[in-house]
């Protein structure tokens, strides 16, 4: 396994393999990784002759007020994990590559990121997907796994490939969970034991929404009735927000009928946790 | 020499040539092709081993106000002009295919798409790297050919390059001229007599810059009075804008020393023409 920082060199060493007709499997990363992360590193080991992963805590899609500086980092640990789950290059990029001096540059998905987590996040989808699109530039992947758990991320980056005619195929696997059911996610790290407790809400909700769902209910408002309850029953949780959307547009669903995306983001103290199942 | 109307199969194409190792050069057009649209061509010619130019008149880099039902369109000519130089491949998109049902991301590279032109056509730079990325992500040239009297837009462009690690090289060729030294334009063709005879006030102007220049004068706010009384002597001239900038930011150069850009804009009756010069 391979460890780039530069730039040139990554791409170099990719070009070198592509043009000997190997395909590349890409899973790009904040790093800190968990069994979320690896589920993507065994898919891609599977699909594809090369797997790189990137490890860059992107600082354009923090907030001013957010995490950025907390966000959990243990590279050591990480390149342990990559190296154990066969892969072939890790990306490292330090933030002066990807972010030259003069940088302006920016790519938007409009509409898509306004609602969910783009309403309290206003430039996070901004972020990611200029980072992503540079990343897939710098890559040039044939496949590009993403994790479900950040279900409006998947569904951007998604259009953005579409749109732009991105020469890549996206790949999105489903949520791994702990063993109480809550989403894998580096900032569970942030939680405490008792947040931890109450964060189980999140999941016991979703699962009340699918039963309920089951069990012949299509009315939204209803099912989000049902879930608000129960998160608020927890002391320390402040909901940002649930919702039952189309999987594409993100646009509501008053009436449920076909797949359909329950998503939710709720705050544990000061963490924000997302979740999300889709029905049908 | 093909035409492509289809993404996936000038895509299809292209990778098999690039697996043999060939190089793409890639001139993008509006069409109405003209001498200076071909120095890029055969520039493209000497420099690759094919030669790609793409036709589409971008509806997303024109305002509402804009010309954008006007522009002229002469297909079979441009294609006669293409076969000509030895182009290997036109691609010749729908609007359909390069703004798709939900098309909704955006490139856009702020700061120095705000000024100069930007100023006046807001979201006609954003138009711009939006349709020329997803141009490269179609056709993946090696190099990619701009010129140089559209000064702003190949500045933005090579901003967005570099931002993005693009995995082209940009070359910016000189503005090829009128015998009358107007720059040539697909635009020129609005032009009657009286307005062509009026139009070379931008040329002159320019020229007036430049051997002021030349015999001492450093002072930007003189060197642009005297351009301007040169254009407004002209009776349907109206400036839009006289610049002299840094030739990579775009920044006003009060005192002229090393490479600077003086850049201008200028409407005649309802053309609106624009020219430039590189002094040093």
């Amino acid at each position: 396994m391979k460890v780039y920082r530069d730039i040139r060199l990554l791409r170099r060493e990719i070009g070198r393999l592509k043009r000997k007709g190997k395909t590349v499997g890409f899973v790009p990363t904040m790093g800190f990784l968990h069994e979320g992360h690896l589920s993507l590193v065994r898919r891609a080991r599977k699909d594809s002759d090369c797997v790189v992963v990137s490890i860059f805590v992107n600082p354009v899609q923090f907030g001013p007020n957010e995490d950025f500086k907390e966000y959990p980092r243990e590279l050591k640990k990480d390149l342990a994990l990559c190296k154990r789950c066969g892969v072939d290059m890790v990306f490292v990029p330090g933030v002066r590559s990807m972010y030259p001096e003069g940088f302006s540059t920016y790519l938007n998905v409009e509409g898509l990121t306004e609602g969910l987590c783009g309403a309290k996040r206003p430039r996070h989808f901004r972020g990611v997907t200029t980072v992503v699109a540079k990343l897939f530039n710098i890559v040039s992947p044939d496949i590009a796994y993403f994790g479900q758990k950040d279900a409006q991320q998947a569904i951007v980056i998604k259009r953005m490939v579409k749109d732009l005619a991105l020469p890549v195929k996206i790949k999105v696997m489903p949520i791994v969970r702990e063993k109480d059911d809550l989403a894998m996610s580096s900032r569970n790290t942030y939680l405490d034991r008792d947040s931890r407790k109450q964060a189980a809400s999140l999941h016991k909700s979703l699962k009340a929404a699918r039963e309920l769902y089951k069990k012949g209910e299509k009315d939204s408002k209803k099912i989000i009735s049902r879930m608000r309850n129960l998160i608020l029953a927890e002391k320390d949780a402040e909901i940002d927000y649930i919702v039952i959307v189309d999987p594409e547009t993100l646009m509501d669903v008053k009436k449920i009928s076909g797949k359909t995306l329950v998503a939710l983001a709720v705050r544990i103290g000061k963490t924000r946790l997302i979740d999300n199942v889709i029905l049908n």
